[in-house]
C-alpha cells in the first residue's frame, strides 16, 4: 500500500516526540508499505513566529509572512528526516516546492492548482521515507513561496494523496477521531468508525475542529480516503469514506457539533409591510448573494416574519460580524434595506446527518431542557439552532441524548491542539 | 551606487536590532542608492536549530542540516522585509535558490558555481530594497537546498556583489573594522583605514575573526571590494581594497594575529640521519602534499634538524589534531615516516605585511619580552611564531609595539560575535 501520513504540531512538539513519531512511520514502512509524511510545524513554533512578526512590524505583506511561516514545516521535517536515520531507516525531507505542490498567487491562503510529485516518486523508489512539509507551495508565475492557510498541513496531505493515487491519507492528530460530539462536552460521546464526506463537511463546517471544511471537500472532489487517528495511541481512529453508508441502514444522525461566539444579525425589509406575512420581497435572495460573493462565513440565512413586517436573518462568527455588517452597509443604496442589528451572546448547535430531527424536533427536545431557541434553519443533512451562549453546551447534550447518541463508555481525551 | 550589505546576526539578534537595521538600510537607500541586503540568521538561532537537531538524532544528514539550517535565514530575512514596510519603505525578501545562489552539492560547505540574479535585479528595478538570505544556495543538478559554510552570508555578499558588478560590498559586524591586532588584546590597536586583499588574505587565515579567508579569497578573484563596518556605529570601518597600497609607500606591516589551541606536530624522518643536517629526504615534500590534499589546515610545515637527525616539523588547531595525525599513520607504509608526536599547548602568532621583520626579527622581539619560541615560519606576506599558549597575548602586544602599530588612542570593542 502506498500510506500519506500528516502528523500535526501537538504531535511534533518536541525531539522526543519527533522521535516517537518517526518510530511509528518506520513501523508502518517495516511492515511493508510505501510512506509519505506530511510534516506540520513543532508545537507552537508559528505562534510563535507570529509574535515576533507582529513585534517587527506592523505592516506584514501576506508574501513575507509566508516565506516566513514556512521556515516552520522545514524545520520538523528536517528534524523527522534526522530522526528516521538515527533508527536505521531512511528518509529526504522536501519543501512543498520540491513536492510539486503548486499553487495560486494567493498568499496566506493561496489554492493548489498542481500536484505534481516528481521527487516524491523518486524517493519511494528508492525506499526511503518521502517527507513533505506541509502548509506550503510555490507560485510558478511568480516564483513565490505560497502558503495553504489554516489546516494548509492537511491539504497538502490530501493533495499528495490523491496525486499518488494513495491507498489512504491517515491525518494524525492529538484526539483519537472524529466523534458523535466533542467529548470535553459530552461524556458518552461515541468514536465514529466510518462518517460520510458528505456528513463529514457539515460537521467541520458547523464545529468538529479535527478537519478543516477545505481538506475534506478536497478529499472528496479528489476522491481520496482519510483516516483520522491518534497519534499518542494505536486506535483505529475514524475513516471518512468516500462512499455512502450501505443501502438499508436508513437515514441516521451522525453528530452533534456546536459553535460558540456567533452574532444574530438582522437586516429590516421595508418592502415586507405589516400585512406581507411570508410574501418576503427580493432581499433576502440579494442578501445571500451578498454574503455569498464576499465569502463571510454567514450561516442560517432566511427570512422572517416580525410583527413590524419582515426582516432577514442570518448568523456570523463574531469575529466576522463587523466585516459583515460593513458590506450590508455598504450596499445599502443598492439593496435598499432598512436598519442592521447586530446581536451577540449566542451558540449555535448542529445536529448532522440525513435522519436529524428537523427544526421542530430540535426546537422540541432543547425547550424540554428548557432552553430557548432564537433561530432554527434545516438542510436534508443537518438542522442548527440558535441559543444563549451560557446555553450552548447543554444544548449540544440534550440534542445528543435526544438524537440516541450516547454511549455508556467515556471518551478519552488528549490535550493540546493541532493545526 | 549599488551597494550590497550583509549583516550578521549579532546585528540582527531581536526586534529592535532588526528594526534599527531595516532604518539603517533605508537610509541608504533614499540618499540615493540601490541596495541589496544579505541577512545571516537571528543571533544565536542557528545554534539553537543544532542543538535541537542533536537532541533529536544522533545521525545527522548533511542534506537534512542544510535543509534545517536554511530555515534560520529565511526567517530573519522575511523579518527585514516586514521592517522595512513598517518604515514605509519596499522590500522583498529572497531565499538563496530564487536569488539565483547556485552550488555544487557539496552539503555542508557547498562551493558556489554560478550566480544568476535575475530576481535581484527585478527587485531593484521596482525601486524596492531586494533581501537575500545569506549562508544557502540551490544544487540544480540535485535540486536540493545547500549552505556555504561557516561564515558563508559573507560569501553570499561578496558573489552578489561580483555578480551584480556593486560599487561596494559592505560586511556589517559588531565590530568597528579590521584591526592592527586585536582590540580585547592589544589596547592600542589601531583601526585600518584600508587593508590589500593580500594581506587580509593572511590576516583572516592566520586568527582575524572578522572576514573568513574563503569570503577574502573570494571577492579577491572577482574584484570586489569589501568595506567592514560597524552596524553600532556610523564609522567609516575599513576597505579591503584590491588595489595594492600607492607606491612608494614602501613595504609595511600590517598587523599582529594570533590563534591560541595549536598543537605542534612532528613526524620522524628515518631517513635524515645524524648528519644529514639539512639535506632531508622527500619526506618534506610528501608530508605536504598529502596535508595539502586532504585540506588539513596545516601550517608552518617545515623541516627541522634534530640531534638524532631530522624531523618533518607542522602546527594545526587542537581540534584538527587527532584527524591530521590518523592521516599520517594511515599513510605509514606509503610515506615510511618514523613516530609521530603531538604537542599540544602553543599558540601562534603572526605579523602580517610585507615589511615584516622576518623570523629573526620576531624570535629577537619576543625573546626581549622574555617569550620563548618553539618554531618559526615566514613568507613573503607574513612571519609566524610558535610560543606557549600562556604567553600568547604577551607574545601579541610584544610584536606590535615592535612593529610601531600601537596607537594612543584604546578601540572601542562591542560585545557579541556574527557569522
Amino acid at each position: 500500500m502506498l500510506i500519506v501520513q500528516k502528523y500535526g504540531g501537538s504531535s511534533l512538539q518536541d525531539a522526543d516526540r519527533i522521535r516517537q513519531i518517526a518510530a511509528r512511520v518506520l513501523k508502518t514502512q517495516r511492515s511493508g508499505h510505501e510512506v509519505v509524511v506530511v510534516c506540520s510545524a513543532m508545537g507552537d513554533s508559528s505562534d510563535e513566529l507570529i509574535d515576533l512578526a507582529e513585534e517587527v512590524s506592523g505592516n506584514r505583506p501576506a508574501r513575507e509572512m509566508d516565506m516566513l511561516l514556512t521556515s516552520g514545516e522545514r524545520v520538523s521535517n528536517a528534524l523527522m528526516a534526522m530522526a528516521v536515520h538515527d533508527l536505521g531507516g531512511s528518509a529526504r525531507s522536501l519543501s512543498g516546492a520540491q513536492a510539486g505542490i503548486f499553487t495560486d498567487a494567493g498568499h496566506g491562503a493561496a489554492g493548489i492548482v498542481e500536484v505534481a510529485p516528481v521527487r516524491v516518486r523518486e524517493v519511494l523508489a528508492r525506499g526511503a521515507v518521502a517527507l513533505v512539509a506541509g502548509f506550503q507551495g510555490l507560485c510558478r508565475e511568480t516564483g513565490d513561496i505560497t502558503t495553504l492557510g489554516r489546516g494548509g498541513s492537511d491539504v497538502t496531505a490530501v493533495a499528495l494523496a490523491a496525486a499518488l493515487d494513495a491507498d489512504v491519507c491517515e491525518i494524525y492528530t492529538d484526539v483519537d477521531g472524529v466523534f458523535s460530539a466533542d467529548p470535553r462536552v459530552v461524556a458518552g460521546a461515541r468514536l465514529l468508525k466510518t462518517v460520510s464526506s458528505t456528513d463529514m463537511l457539515e460537521m467541520a463546517a458547523t464545529g468538529a475542529k479535527v478537519l478543516m471544511p477545505r481538506c475534506v471537500e478536497y478529499a472528496r472532489r479528489h476522491g481520496v480516503e482519510i483516516c483520522v487517528r491518534s497519534s499518542f495511541t494505536d486506535g483505529p481512529g475514524t475513516l471518512v469514506s468516500r462512499t455512502p453508508p450501505p443501502a438499508g441502514t436508513g437515514p441516521r444522525v451522525t453528530g452533534v457539533t456546536h459553535t460558540g461566539a456567533m452574532e444574530l444579525v438582522t437586516v429590516a425589509d421595508p418592502a415586507a409591510g405589516p400585512a406581507a406575512g411570508t410574501r418576503f420581497s427580493v432581499l433576502l435572495a440579494e442578501v445571500s448573494t451578498l454574503l455569498a460573493e464576499a465569502r463571510t462565513p454567514a450561516d442560517m440565512v432566511q427570512a422572517v416574519a416580525t410583527p413590524a413586517g419582515g426582516e432577514v436573518a442570518f448568523t456570523v462568527p463574531a469575529a466576522d460580524a463587523p466585516r459583515t455588517v460593513g458590506l450590508l452597509e455598504r450596499h445599502r443604496d443598492r439593496l435598499g434595506h432598512g436598519p442592521v442589528r447586530r446581536l451577540s451572546g449566542f451558540g449555535r448547535v448542529s445536529v448532522v446527518g440525513a435522519g436529524h430531527p428537523g427544526a421542530a424536533g430540535v426546537a422540541a427536545a432543547l425547550a424540554g431542557a428548557g432552553i430557548g431557541v432564537r433561530l432554527t434553519a434545516a438542510t436534508g443533512l443537518r438542522v442548527s439552532a440558535l441559543c444563549a451562549a451560557d446555553r450552548l453546551h447543554d444544548a449540544v447534550r440534550a440534542l445528543h441524548s435526544a438524537c440516541d447518541l450516547d454511549t455508556a463508555t467515556e471518551a478519552v481525551v488528549h490535550a493540546g491542539t493541532g493545526r
